[in-house]
């Protein structure tokens, strides 16, 4: 099975290779043709009884699923915010597929640990975070979780802990702690306090036209939340809002929410990676006094989804909250608390050795050549947002980083473009709301999106909108 | 950058293929030598400012990072549990990671969404789990989670939601409700019940001298909490315990959660591959009570960590707890009813295209080549068994599946040889606690394990008890 691996998998490189050019070239459509059901009905609805060649498998990959898939590095992929990649992610990958070790203990694959414990220091320094996060204090660190969303659980309860001193772990969240974010913060931060057992999140008003979080207003809200008996654990504070990139005023925040006593966890899931830029650190302002914070370093930062890099400054506070030590995980590492056991800085016990992908990334790349990825997109979505402003008919309505948001001169038309856009296979922008408006969202992410690719893009979105 | 990506996969392949022949071959160390701080001080203390060359980075992988890891498909590794992996594994990793989709949603990529509800259906039959968690009856349907943790955290989302009749998504657990396992369970139970925001665990006694749950006792329990006021919401049965294998009683536990009306969620992380073979079906009697029932692919079914496959009866009841629907994830298909978002499934917000690998190996194994592998390791598992009853001063404690548990005639003795185990890089069994005796586990899960090379591990093992 071993000599069948090496051919295929050299075929599947060369198959991916030259599905990038095609991407690259604009040869594909950004979406599929088929409806719900296509690939359903073209699976049997059986496993196999006997094996198949891996062969026919890889080839079975291009004939089924690759027609049928969103291309999300397509140059003309602007929905969302993007999903990164990069041969480098890619290689990584197969090797830590290959490898497959499990590195829930320090002591189940050593290198695993200290190699993730390593980049996250890396990368901090990269971003210029606070000192306080890195690892190499011996007293906060970085942690590769799967998504923002993971992040924000795993902040949230050692938030909770620490709110409840030490209560929570046998009492839960009793119905009095509250976590406080602003309407704009993403669905994720809500739907992490629904499932920490807190319930609804509490949202906090936002300063007028701004869409960022009031922090005279948290603090008010802070003070009446204390004064009814409830108890206020964490503040999420957002980096780049889903809809507009906005940013809330993070040192604000922070210096209330540290007045108050409670956690702050800031969310720079898409925006954070702009740091890596002298130009764009300002991002950062404010990070001295959170708690905790996340970067999704697959949404642009070359590196292939999962990976999401969370830090926190005070790592007891977190594994205080998560650990768990059975006696089935016994050994003497762990017991003479010399090494650090990713297991209770997550969700899940087990886990794959996450840091290989982004050791990869950071070192093919370069940390200029991911500042440039940076700037090349930001150049981009700056084209994009002239011709727009250019052209009767339409609005912007918000312009950052990567991030263009606009729409048409009635909403009726912007719905009418939408609807129409939804159908065409050539572009991708989805739709979003804005103040009660709907608007639609330009990301720009693709490291094959050129000035001509967004030209033509743009050519086509306005042959909608008139057509 | 393409071109070197081909060239440097195929090395990396080849490389892969090597190290797979060493572990076969046992020409590696199941353990590395190095103590804390080895790999950490072997890396620069910042990432380069500029790009390196791909393959340099390959090497270096095999140079710093691969003599530090932990090899869990070494023949001689029998801790804890076994991660499984295999050609067809990797390759499809590379796959996924090459083609860089996103599935949140089935309109971010239909073919990832479709070809997961297909290969979760397949398992399903060939599982032969009840019909009602087949995606073709419209009803429930299987997921792929990154973990068994993430799995309970999700079903019991569904079961507090269930239980409070939708309060819970506003007034969040209140300090009222329960969920209940035995002591027994999977540390992740507990945890995901802190998470959840429930407080600590409810512990029901077990069944004198088998360590499973009394169904009695549970009946009583929740007879009692109701009438306390409380709020009985899950109970998490386990099939395949984690320190001896052994199966709660699901057909009893199930009716008397169902008398009750309260969630029943079976973990079957490892055990559940085992009803593949019609010989260990009886392994999934009574999940005609289950609301959720999870396997780990990963552990026991040749998938690389991680591939968690949870099933729902009924999926309404778990995308009513986990749902978001905010303005800029809006698409046709979701509106219209037609689809499954698997955000709504799950913790994270994004997610890869998780069931390639699954479909790979499904496919590339059939079904009769996962029987077989589930045999051979009960085969193994019986020798060892069978060399360890003949053994003077050596006491067979648990022998289900692949799993052997044993101690020496004397805890002191037993606590002995653990100590020594662990200083010795040859072989890997693990400790734990039996009715407060300490044991030593062997789970014997490597493709590669033959009886010569469990012959040859079991005489180092009584080298180190008698020396």
């Amino acid at each position: 099975m071993d000599t069948d691996f090496t051919v295929v998998a050299a075929v599947a490189a060369e198959r991916l290779a030259s599905h990038w050019h095609d991407l690259a070239a604009g040869e594909l459509p950004v979406l599929p043709p088929g409806g719900p059901g296509t690939t359903w009905n073209a699976l049997p609805a059986s496993a196999p009884e006997h094996g198949e060649d891996l062969g026919e498998i890889l080839e079975d990959t291009w004939r089924t699923i690759v027609p049928q898939l969103v291309h999300w590095q397509h140059p003309d992929f602007l929905g969302y915010y993007p999903t990164s990649n990069s041969p480098a992610s890619v290689l990584a990958e197969l090797v830590t597929a290959g490898l497959g070790v499990q590195g829930m203990l320090w002591s189940t694959s050593p290198a695993a640990t200290e190699l993730e414990q390593m980049v996250c220091d890396w990368l901090a320094k990269a971003l210029h975070l606070p000192e306080a996060f890195l690892h190499a204090t011996g007293r906060g660190g970085g942690v590769i979780q799967d998504s923002a969303s993971a992040a924000v659980v795993v902040a949230l309860a050692a938030a909770l802990n620490r709110a409840s001193q030490g209560r929570w772990h046998t009492h839960g969240t009793e119905g009095r702690y509250r976590v406080y974010c602003t309407e704009e913060a993403n669905t994720c931060v809500a739907k992490s306090t629904r499932l920490t057992g807190v319930g609804a999140v509490t949202h906090v008003p936002t300063l007028a036209g701004t869409g960022v979080m009031d922090p005279a207003a948290l603090s008010v809200r802070l003070d009446a939340d204390r004064a009814m008996g409830r108890v206020p654990a964490a503040v999420v504070a957002t980096v780049g809002t889903t809809v507009t990139c906005a940013a809330d005023p993070v040192a604000e925040i922070g210096a209330v929410s540290r007045e108050h006593g409670v956690w702050l966890h800031v969310d720079a899931a898409y925006a954070g990676s702009a740091a890596l830029c002298p130009e764009y650190r300002y991002l950062n302002d404010g990070l001295e006094y959170a708690d905790s914070y996340a970067v999704n370093a697959h949404k642009w930062m070359r590196t292939g989804t999962p990976c999401d890099v969370l830090w926190v400054a005070d790592r007891e506070a977190l594994t205080g909250a998560m650990s768990t030590a059975p006696s089935y995980l016994y050994n003497a590492a762990t017991a003479a608390g010399r090494v650090v056991d990713f297991k209770d800085w997550q969700i899940p016990l087990g886990r794959p050795m996450r840091a290989l992908k982004l050791w990869y990334v950071l070192r093919a790349h370069g940390l200029h050549g991911l500042r440039e990825a940076v700037r090349h997109d930001v150049r981009m979505a700056g084209v994009l947002a002239g011709l727009i402003a250019e052209e009767p008919g339409f609005h912007l309505v918000a312009h950052r980083l990567g991030l263009v948001v606009f729409r048409c001169d009635s909403d009726e038309r912007t719905r009418e473009l939408t609807a129409r856009l939804a159908t065409e296979s050539a572009l991708l922008c989805t739709p979003a709301t804005v103040e009660g408006r709907p608007v639609l969202r330009a990301a720009v992410g693709s490291p094959y999106t050129t000035e001509g690719s967004l030209t033509r893009a743009w050519d086509t979105l306005r042959s909608h909108a008139t057509g």
